[in-house]
């Protein structure tokens, strides 16, 4: 007997045990989906213990030494296997994930927990009543955490290990001169197009009944490739995504009556990271492949639906005939060029989630930068809001009417940690350009394919491409077998180029 | 510092361990009331083992010899304390639950659950095709692993282990003989009904539109006193109650729009489960105790509601114009009385959910009697069917069409195991009539006020001596403390005897 087959009792073990960890995981995460859902306000105490519950098992398991013992006995299993067979990216992901997980004192983690949850409580408060001072001292205590918990990793800057738990492989080295240069490509862009006569939206804000809205979705998301047999929608105050296991992946949305883009567009959003986790290779089921890249691959699929192809002219060339026929009275007087328009209209706002796919960058830089400064001590927590202006006067002409529409606007920073909580949506805005890009250059077929209602080149192309590796590969090396190329800036720059001289109907085209 | 003091962060050790055990099996109950509810079809499989793998940690953490070392440690304080208090109650209840479950081997269990899952498909096929030949050997297994479990236990009687795990503190020499008395006096009763003009119950078998029963079943069940705020109903095939805490009691229904009595009553029935659930002591939240006491007394719960007040003169005096409102077409021609008369006919039927709750008991004695013809080796599996047959004829004087009809009706011997199953449901109907007579000792208001649409007074009465104690009791120390007498069959006798003489207007009273 060899020594490879001996380990296959390992192997087995090991994968055994991390499909163990998985259902404690998808548990806490069904639970939390019921949360938001169905479970009446009475469950609130004991779900938040429960998911808790989990949460800890699900660690405490992780971390047990066999783990460890097993990834060592496993290592010249791993080497005689293909570097992306199934079985030897298991091993590489679970040591990854272990080696991390093993390096946190658990005493640290139930601390950081804790102080998550009352600085979350604190930020609700201070958001209600418009005033920093409430969050100011929970969030310098969420700094220091911060720093404490990349202090337990090897690391060149202070925010790479932060960064590292979802977008693994990014680093502060590779970002900031990534993002400087968007940011600088982006500024003129943004300039051209406030500086031409504003886009008429009005038409998206007439009263869409919440019914007809959800009928309409369904059947957009059906077309698109959702798998209702594998998946379900449900209404909920913030929109959201969850996989239970890669048969059983559920999308949330929310209406309102008086706003039609709203709804649409974040469904298709969700829709774009259910069908990654719909389209995930069947034999990863269970185990922690089966689960997204990285926090920016993931925000690539949701980007690339919602904006690429749902607010493109095409899509609309589909869609429109039937949406119109729904929305008689609204939009019977509204042509698809109009609408089209309205639903791609530019303006600089204070807020992130409401923004444009040209601003959106825009504001999801300066929370990178300003999470820097704090972690490397240039920025103290209490000119925080002062700073947080500055950079929105600078980069976007704008100055938040208050600090709830400024530097309190997201959770994350309150909720979680300062550190790797941003660069992912901009990641994803970027890598959404460069694969569609690749897409298209593999079967150019695809646009038409979209105007015709034809999504299936593209879901398959995606799918074979992306979906079913699951986090087989990082997303360096996913960008780099997919589009050919390292990540760039480039593939976004053109897409919003080509895309935005035509809207606004600028004589030169714009140049970045 | 006393023994007593130096105990306590003992006591809230072993009280933390348990409350974790108790997140697991609250999530294992949520993974599956999401499987019935809202699950998409494509998350069958992983949900299965998501499942299984909560309740192997549940097991695991519960039979840890630590939890062993801290009982010993707390049986100074444990003494030191009343036997009623929480603390006392805790360690009594934990100290029954850890014996119990360190006497199975982990092996015996997990061989017996992968039996039970292929017993219970066999069953769904042979029941299909009607032909008891295709379960017959899983039937057998299932026998011969019902008796090895029950070998692991110290017993007078080969079922007193099985009983006991749904029953505690029922035991054949118990049941046997109250049971033999029920029969006999049930048979004359039922001859003298079925011997009187059959009642006309056409009036419920129109058509009653579904938005409407639910419409109607949730104004009656709020009215009860089920707590909206801590629960919610929703629709399964089957229904039923799962509670994930004392603050989210969930009750499902199911409605046939050619049968008025199916949703209605069986809502009301989970509904008696939910209030008890609902009604539990907050102190007790998490731990072992939040849960009902026996088998029996949930069942109690869920009779009393259903048939004692559901089924009573005065539930219908004060809800029937109502109904009658909703379904006018339908209902108008329809007096009280003769509705009332309906939604209490008798008659001989041979599936036992649909039976009546005078012949309800004769299909639960039949099957207890069997279960222990069985263990006790008196009884084949493979002449089960004919014995089955025989006391049908015998007791019920009918002879079911097929063994679908007949021997493979209920799922439990094919799904769990033979001992132990159907006492509960017997032992509810009798503790049922004992317990409401007490209450209306207590307080005679209650029948009047029910008349009235007013149920706090009853609600509140089973809260206050029932439901608040969760496990603390055992089912007979229960009783005693409710009623002052032990358990009994006359206050169930004369309740039937009561109404269904009035009901068949038998000149001379039912005499038993």
């Amino acid at each position: 007997m060899s020594i490879i087959s001996l380990c296959e009792p390992k192997y087995l073990e090991l994968k055994n045990r991390l499909i163990q960890i998985q259902d404690l995981e998808a548990a806490a995460s069904l639970l939390n989906w019921d949360q938001t859902t169905y479970m009446p306000t009475g469950g609130t105490y004991a779900r938040g213990r429960q998911i808790a519950t989990l949460k800890e098992f699900a660690h405490q398991k992780r971390t047990e030494p066999i783990i460890g013992k097993l990834l060592e006995d496993l290592r010249a299993y791993e080497k005689s296997l293909p570097y992306d067979s199934t079985e030897a990216s298991l091993i590489r992901v679970t040591r990854r994930d272990y080696e991390r997980a093993v390096r946190v004192p658990p005493e640290f983690m139930a601390k950081f927990s804790q102080h998550q949850a009352v600085s979350y409580e604190a930020w609700v408060k201070a958001k209600s009543l418009e005033d920093f001072s409430i969050v100011e001292p929970y969030l310098e205590k969420t700094l220091e955490l911060s720093r404490e918990l990349a202090s337990f990793f090897p690391y060149k800057h202070i925010a790479d290990p932060l960064i590292d738990f979802i977008d693994e492989g990014m680093t502060v080295s590779i970002l900031r001169p990534l993002f400087n240069q968007l940011r600088q490509k982006l500024r003129p862009i943004v300039e051209a197009i406030t500086s031409a006569p504003p886009i008429d939206d009005s038409c998206l804000y007439q009263h869409f009944s919440k019914e007809e809205q959800l009928k309409f979705g369904y059947a957009v998301i059906q077309r698109i490739g959702f798998d209702f047999q594998r998946g379900r929608q449900d209404e909920t105050p913030h929109p959201f995504t969850s996989s239970f296991s890669i048969g059983d992946v559920r999308i949330t949305t929310r209406v309102y009556e008086d706003n039609f883009s709203e709804a649409l567009f974040s469904t298709i959003h969700e829709v774009g990271h259910a069908l990654y986790e719909q389209g995930i290779g069947l034999e990863l089921e269970g185990t922690p492949l089966a689960e997204g890249s990285s926090s920016g691959i993931h925000e690539s699929q949701s980007r690339l639906w919602e904006n690429i192809v749902g607010r493109s002219r095409g899509f609309w060339e589909c869609f429109y005939p039937q949406l119109q026929g729904i929305f008689l009275k609204q939009l019977s007087p509204v042509s698809v060029s109009e609408f089209y328009r309205a639903i791609n209209k530019v303006a600089r706002s204070p807020i992130r989630t409401d923004a444009d796919e040209v601003t959106y960058n825009l504001h999801v830089m300066i929370r990178f930068d300003l999470e820097l400064a704090m972690l490397e001590g240039k920025l103290d927590v209490s000119d925080l809001p002062e700073a947080w202006n500055e950079r929105y006067k600078k980069d976007l002409g704008i100055f938040p009417a208050n600090d709830s529409e400024g530097v309190m606007q997201d959770v994350h920073w309150y909720g979680e940690m300062i550190g790797g909580m941003f660069q992912g949506y901009t990641l994803g805005n970027l890598i959404a350009a460069q694969v569609y890009q690749a897409a298209v250059k593999y079967n150019p077929e695809i646009t038409v394919a979209i105007e015709r209602g034809n999504f299936t080149l593209l879901h398959t192309w995606l799918k074979q491409n992306i979906h079913q590796h699951g986090r087989k590969y990082t997303a360096n090396e996913l960008i780099h077998r997919v589009t050919g190329k390292p990540l760039s800036i480039e593939p976004f720059i053109n897409y919003i180029q080509d895309k935005y001289s035509n809207i606004y109907h600028l004589k030169v085209p714009l140049s970045a």
